[in-house]
């Protein structure tokens, strides 16, 4: 037991430093390629720090709100079908024995290996309730506060990563000259994610760039 | 096994119905705030088709490049737990069959009454590794070419969805006159996807809105 919490307790700290990564990298990386991709067509910072703060407060929303009611979702969606296993282990507990024992003749066990178990966790129905949660049907208990907490990390990560690429647009108002400290601050930046999330920054950037270029 | 292949197979589709899901309802919401708050700001429909062009290509990008990297890591840390498994269930069985027995005590089962399954599983060492794999570690198999698949579908979703708020602004080249067009033909597509999608892209739209309208 003092285990399973110890896990659940890396679990979340694990969390939180991938919901900080995804919304900062997400954050650098699509105003970094929006602002350069409109340098690319536009010569005054001043409206590349418009559309940059726009896209700030629209993606972080979208992807710190999306991501809250996703998991609220996820919770309301576990709530129901722990609903209907607690009320199945009561009105058709020969049904669920069943299902449990199938759960170990997927890994090549017989009904006879797997009886005693069986037995064993339709004499507790709590614990059967849970192993029916989270071994025929897959889902993890949902953590309370957490997609409250993820969004908020998410979110925030992004607002901090999305004022990277744009500083130098609010310092330098001529955009073509603020877009090399631009590129060089947010790819130091990246860098510090590691070579994935640099990679998807330039890529990302490139793509806007040639378009914005393209149609201007 | 015919079953277990079921619900796999059923969980694909979900994914990526799931995939669209994410991805277009993004796709609509952040590109049509953006279009939406540099109205608040730029006359001109030139300059926010740019802006909304530019912000296409890095947010599809952004989003399918960064899911399809995050799967593929995933997919590499499944792979080197598993050999990590499979050494473990050869050089520590004892170390290993207390862990299985110790899956159960946390559902309230003694020693005793999971032994018979510990035993059973201790002979067919495949199928040992890959329920240490689920129930020990929690990590589900990761289905090949999967990453590649919902990465171009949200990426593909994501351009589909920004190019709706867009197409009024290609139409019309006075902005303010766009604006509304622009936000009737995205309220109906967000609709589509149900009340949470449009509420996120309302309010990331009226809070971009309100941003490029203070700064300018």
């Amino acid at each position: 037991m003092t285990q399973t919490h110890h896990v659940e307790h890396h679990f979340t700290a694990g969390q939180s430093v991938r919901d900080v990564v995804i919304g900062m990298s997400d954050g650098l990386t699509v105003p970094f390629a929006l602002a350069a991709g409109l340098t690319g067509a536009i010569a005054s910072s001043h409206i590349v720090i418009t559309a940059g703060l726009a896209e700030i407060a629209a993606g972080s929303i979208a992807m710190g709100l999306g991501g809250y009611l996703a998991a609220r979702s996820d919770a309301e969606h576990y709530g129901s079908e722990l609903e209907r296993e607690r009320l199945e282990v009561v009105e058709k507990p020969e049904v669920e024995k069943r299902e449990v024992a199938e759960v170990f003749v997927a890994y090549g066990l017989t009904i006879e290996e797997a009886a005693p178990v069986v037995e064993a966790l339709s004499r507790r129905p709590e614990a059967w309730v849970d192993f029916m949660m989270k071994f025929e049907l897959g889902l993890e208990k949902p953590e309370p506060h957490r997609a409250l907490q993820s969004a908020l990390t998410i979110a925030g990560a992004y607002v901090v990563g999305g004022l990277v690429p744009l500083a130098p647009y609010m310092i330098e108002g001529n955009a073509r000259a603020a877009l090399p400290f631009s590129a060089a601050v947010t790819l130091v930046a990246l860098f510090i994610f590691g070579f994935q999330t640099t990679l998807i920054g330039s890529i990302a950037a490139a793509a806007a760039y040639l378009i914005a270029s393209a149609i201007s």
